[in-house]
């Protein structure tokens, strides 16, 4: 679709938009020969996929499996392969911290380095998990006092952690630290483009300050830095298409994709209980509603299919509470498939329901990969379910005469 | 489709094709679950449904709503973003004013300016649509003796109405003179690209006339110019496909989108007979007729499902004898869909009927836009049917050894 032809065409009006992502729900057969969804009772959504549109979503391109950044940019409408996400900026919505676009993130190594400053070994010997909690602990106390910006370090495995800085409003265009190579000294932080020499000195600030804190270890005594980088600048949801956009999810990764486009993230609780109650109480602020369902993909990625089923089923007791809050469209589907017997992200086209009401229903059992197929949608690709979520709530005009 | 490769790929031969559209045949289900094709009583086009092969398309994009325009261009192979009709087009095919490369159209305002020619109301008050009658005549009169061009004025709504100048053959990249705000006087009209300085100054001589003619009026004493545009430059159908076309159109918008790609345009009269006797009378003078039937749109329009359905039902008794002039491929098909419950053009896909020797034949009940879903065709852009129409006449040669 051609953008600028899509902004043309956008009519506001005040009919609600909900994107359900019941994250990783589409399956493949298990030896019950059954889907996760063709085994789950769900008689309402059941119900709807006889009543209303079915198709089946094509993530980022045939045969790709893609994670959850392309993955969700792509059902906000944006091509995923357009926005690459910084590496840095990965790492943190990984791990699940909140980051926002004033955050600059980089992914780091511990490293040793001899007398002289010189690498002996970009990973100090992969120390153990507990050795980088003690270390990030430290980092954390010694750049408390830190001027100007808050510096935080969290955790990874073995010698990676991770690096934000917040409060920069500046650029975070900067080279990687890490050399490559041993017996050189860590590179200094340049600004490559745009207006990063602010990040560029920060950064060899926080390298110079950890050297001293990191002296006395015998291994990790040296930080080497690498995808430094912000959330990419990326057209918002209200400059594309006139949408005033909530996030109502548990976890910061999905937080973090939604305010890359800078919808309003709703504080919300744990339970699936939570996000409904934030949903009603906010069904009156905004146009469109992104509401992410994590654990369909946490036990897929665990191979519980089982887990996954009751998941789904938790869902669909309680969707008839969000319909009747009065969408006039609903889309209930996958940022991509996360087949329990796969325990991982997989290049499975997604299944989608697609509640409207201008539909052309067929005759269906139910909502599931399988019947999707049948469906009067089709084949799209992922970024395309926006145009169809904003004609069917008519906020597109006529093109041409 | 590249279009070089496919011109590249061209064989000719004395195969005869049939492009049917049933304007805005597509519909959704009404109150009785079915849709207007659903509905309808046709046996023949059921039955060929069962022989040939099925296919949905998507006119322009997903979600997104086709005007004629698009529509129109799209079945006739072209990408329709690629070739924006000018707005005094589509104004003067929007009224059915016959028009061609020769013409030059706009949409005019009448305006009301001071005694200096400050512009004191863009819209003359919103004049009543009676009063705009009398002054389109009167204008019509004191234009009959203009020098060497034709120019007429056609009433619009209100305030509204359209230029044509008919005879030129340069250019028509003119700027509006309507400077969109008050206590300005009117611009003065200049060629902003091409061969477009005789249509500027045309349009200014127009202009002068026109506050003579218009000069004792209280409210409409003024004209402004908007979207002066002539027919877009576009590849013909026979130097893109190396088709002689010819156009069975009974309204002259079709008539004059077909005319955009230069087909030939026959006359014909009011009723389906008559446009069937054109096509026999015609039969053995062209590769390739474009078959445009008006009134399933009309209907769709109106929201008259039960008129709807009888225009379908009466192509369907007509079709045996079309069919029995021996072409080698008929697609039936829309440029867009015209549900009658939603009383407007749609997004929705547009169901296809593709008869042709080397079918593919699935197990359907008839021609409908649920079957359609089934089709061995499957789901291809409007754009592509014509590569289909050419290859399934075996006018493509292979590509490639």
């Amino acid at each position: 679709m051609n953008i600028d032809l899509l902004k043309s065409l956008i009519q506001v009006n005040d009919k609600k938009i909900l994107l359900v992502i019941l994250d990783g729900v589409g399956g493949i057969p298990d030896k019950s020969k059954m889907t996760e969804l063709e085994k789950a009772n769900k008689k309402n959504m059941d119900e709807l996929a006889r009543k209303n549109d079915l198709g089946y979503m094509v993530p980022v391109d045939t045969g790709i499996t893609p994670g959850s950044g392309p993955g969700h940019l792509a059902v906000f409408g944006y091509e995923p392969t357009e926005y690459p996400i910084g590496r840095g900026i990965l790492e943190a919505l990984g791990l699940n911290i909140e980051i926002d676009d004033e955050s600059v993130t980089a992914r780091c190594n511990f490293a040793t380095v001899d007398s002289e400053g010189k690498i002996v070994d970009r990973r100090a010997g992969r120390i153990s998990s507990e050795e980088n909690v003690r270390l990030v602990k430290l980092l954390n106390e010694s750049f408390k006092d830190f001027p100007k910006y808050r510096v935080e370090f969290y955790s990874g495995k073995e010698h990676r952690f991770v690096l934000i800085i917040r409060g920069m409003k500046s650029d975070a265009f900067v080279n990687d630290t890490d050399p490559q190579v041993v017996n050189e000294k860590p590179l200094e932080a340049k600004p490559l483009k745009g207006d990063s020499s602010e990040c560029a000195k920060i950064i060899n600030e926080i390298f110079e300050r950890s050297l001293k804190v990191l002296k006395n270890e015998k291994k990790a005594n040296c930080i080497l830095f690498r995808g430094i980088s912000k959330m990419p600048s990326i057209e918002t949801f209200k400059d594309r298409y006139g949408l005033k956009a909530a996030c109502i999810a548990t976890y910061p990764m999905y937080k973090g994709l939604a305010s890359l486009v800078k919808m309003d993230i709703l504080k919300t609780g744990e339970s699936l209980e939570d996000q409904v109650n934030t949903l009603k109480e906010n069904y009156n602020g905004y146009d469109f509603f992104f509401f992410h369902v994590k654990k369909t993909d946490s036990y897929g990625e665990d191979g519980n299919f089982e887990s996954k089923v009751k998941v789904i089923e938790e869902f669909d007791k309680i969707l008839p509470e969000i319909l009747s809050l009065g969408f006039e469209v609903v889309a209930i589907t996958a940022d991509h498939s996360t087949p329990s017997v796969m325990k991982a992200h997989s290049y499975h086209y997604v299944p989608l329901l697609f509640i409207n009401s201008y539909p052309r229903p067929v005759d269906v059992k139910g909502f599931s990969e399988r019947e999707c197929l049948k469906g009067s949608i089709g084949k799209i690709y992922s970024k395309e379910l926006i145009t169809l979520m904003l004609a069917a709530s008519s906020k597109l005009k006529k093109f041409g005469a």
